[in-house]
């Protein structure tokens, strides 16, 4: 490896050795009639040899892909980049406002220029300088609620956001986006499906699975397909927006609570379960895949309900599973259990007498079937009816990950365990879909 | 709901009481040219109306789906069946061997007359004798080695059913069959993947979604697919045999590995995972789908390894995960543990200084991501690296399911960390698939 080109290797380091180029030079980049001037930065150590990176004047980073026709040249040496200060959205006349409240993760994240990894950074405002699309749709408002990685976003953020957002639909936006990692935005976006109740506007998630130094970067398109949805669409829910397929074409809106991270890196990581996307977004358009949604009524009074408990379980049952776990739980004094049972809803009979010390101790378990897609069921077979006497719960076809989350808001909502049954077994936000009968699918 | 007709509602009940047939009642169904004789028996709560269910003499239950020609007529009353013995397989001069080794599950289970729950009860005997086609395509030996319910199936019985195979592989059968509960079966073939090494021939389990008194039992091809893979496959692995789409035509054959159940009660639920099938059964021959598989050789010697440790465990991060529960594990003796990280493979940082304690005590810790699809990757993010500097090992793009059962394997063949880890890192029997380099992916 080259030491004046760190990370590059292969078609891209002949390229640049060819143009004389070294890292840190300030450079200017021409491509298919379009000029992008920056400082050229190292390629982390995972980089194709097809790309080269440089970091724009508004602090962005932005992978560009080799063509034969891609031309460098270089402007200065080892320069410093004098950073732009990113513009205030225009205000065009007419247009919706929507707000952006960021939380962190990828889409608002850079590569970190010393360590290679990396880190969150940028504001919500900072993207909407890239994607200069978004002012022709919105006028945006941010608000930078927090910058973590969403593997550490607890319950006690959840509520955090559910405030922010209130504050916003209060101020008359016609829409909230939360801009959060892609990792847990999916039991943010159920969380946020029970904590806002009777929305008048809808509330919007969206994430990047890749950061901006990547070529493939898929900020740009889910960002956009979110400040459409939350300006222009004619539901009033919680939503999530990711790209529908690889190619950078649709974006589209899962319900909060019916959506799952299914893939470790690509674009379309998301896919609905046991559910239809609600809608799509294409060329700026908001296209309905759904007649049975909320109307958007900017005169509907939200309801918050932000309050969530902890000492909440999930525990995915496997061959070898220890019930003495369970025991601990019980011990340890923790309020609800959601179990990933196999299959229509399994466990090991071993479990059955730990179930019938939580069901004496009132200790909601429900069960929900780690096979994510189909429905549980505890009248099958006779195993399943002593799970069943055992106060176990069966929780339909609701992903484990909205159980848990579930639980988590009922305990906020009840001490009382008939009513927190009540509310874990009725359908408040999609999260149980009724029972089809499809022969298929019996 | 009739008295006489219990479980029967809408066309099916009508059809019966127009005949004057009520259940217990011996009737002969006539249908498309075909004639079934048996008792009429009651229809569990979640059935349809389209249907009605007789005990044949075999003992199995036939489901028969009613159409504007079928007839029914009483030949008694409130008889006793007269159960007919199954016939022994013919053997035919030529046919390979094959040896099916039952250990219960739907395939081999019936409703319980009484409680209308499903209970396991039919041998893989029995079977044959409601799968004719079976005398054509292999000469068949069984064994009854348990009858349980899958979710039941512990690391002890993996051995208990490894040992059984090898005695059967060493007999010269041309392949082995086993009959598992579809709950815990893809634990299994993962289990048997890596107990089994240098097989000389196929190891092919087999399951079934629908218990044989549905009409749309999917027992019979599931079955027909597996023994036409054990008796003629070019290949000597583990693998799974399961439908491919939830239409009754083709049998894919999933390798132990790579497969996970992905519906709980659709026919086509066993899906492969990051993997392609190694080939598909379709009338009654064997289509490979890769070209890189172990050749069968029946002069290779099998080595066996079939022990497993237990005190090992699967644990799924969520938000507000309590790090006391990997405390709790580790105050317990356990000998390892798998994560099922977010994305690439996340935990929050709330959790690192209990995985240094895991490393400082020398118990394995490996990553896998819940996402389930993709591939770990603790490098692209500054908090992956912190996961590695705690000894947290990343397993690449295998599935957390075949994590968990690795761990416990390799626990079963060496005590030293060093080894350990690199038994859990190296690719035995494709749970690891190489890195592919598409931009797609990356």
């Amino acid at each position: 490896m080259s030491k004046e080109l760190p990370g590059y290797r292969g078609e891209a380091l002949e390229f640049l050795q060819r143009a004389g180029v070294n890292v840190e030079d300030l450079v200017r980049v021409t491509k298919d009639g379009k000029t992008y001037e920056g400082i050229l930065i190292p390629r982390s150590e995972y980089g194709d040899d097809k790309h080269i990176v440089i970091k724009l004047r508004t602090g962005y980073n932005m992978g560009i892909h080799l063509s034969p026709r891609t031309k460098i040249q270089k402007l200065g040496v080892g320069k410093k980049l004098i950073f732009t200060k990113p513009s205030q959205p225009k205000t065009k006349l007419g247009l919706p406002k929507v707000a952006i409240v960021s939380t962190g993760g990828t889409i608002a994240s850079r590569v970190d220029y010393r360590t290679g990894g990396v880190t969150p950074a940028l504001s919500a405002n900072d993207l909407y300088a890239v994607v200069p699309e978004l002012s022709d749709i919105a006028v945006i408002q941010t608000e930078i609620l927090f910058s973590i990685f969403s593997e550490d976003m607890t319950p006690k953020h959840w509520t955090a956001i559910a405030k922010a957002i209130a504050v916003h639909i209060k101020q008359g936006v016609a829409g909230v986006i939360v801009a959060h990692g892609t990792d847990t935005m999916g039991y943010t976006a159920a969380a946020l499906s029970f904590a806002l109740q009777d929305l008048p506007v809808p509330v919007v998630l969206v994430g990047a699975q890749r950061s901006s130094d990547r070529p493939s970067s898929d900020a740009a398109l889910n960002l956009i397909g979110a400040v459409t949805a939350a300006a222009n669409a004619p539901f009033a829910e919680v939503v999530l927006a990711m790209h529908k397929t690889p190619s950078d074409e649709t974006v589209l809106l899962h319900r909060g609570t019916k959506v799952r991270k299914c893939h470790t890196s690509r674009r379309d990581a998301f896919r609905p379960v046991n559910a239809q996307p609600i809608a799509e977004v294409k060329d700026q358009k908001v296209v309905l895949l759904t007649e049975d949604y909320r109307r958007r009524d900017p005169s509907r009074k939200l309801t918050v309900k932000p309050d969530f408990k902890e000492k909440v379980a999930l525990l995915k049952f496997h061959p070898g599973f220890d019930p003495k776990l369970v025991e601990w739980l019980l011990d340890s004094g923790y309020k609800g259990i959601i179990l990933e049972g196999t299959g229509l809803g399994h466990v090991s009979n071993q479990c059955f007498s730990v179930l019938k010390r939580a069901q004496d101790l009132g200790i909601f378990v429900g069960m929900t079937s780690q096979c994510l897609w189909g429905r549980v069921n505890l009248n099958v077979y006779y195993t399943g009816r002593d799970l069943l006497a055992r106060g176990v719960v069966p929780l339909g076809d609701m992903l484990p990950e909205t159980a848990l989350v579930k639980l988590m808001w009922a305990l906020g909502q009840t001490k009382d365990y008939k009513k927190l049954k009540e509310i874990m077994v009725t359908n408040i936000a999609h999260e149980i879909s009724p029972r089809t009968v499809s022969l298929g699918d019996v």
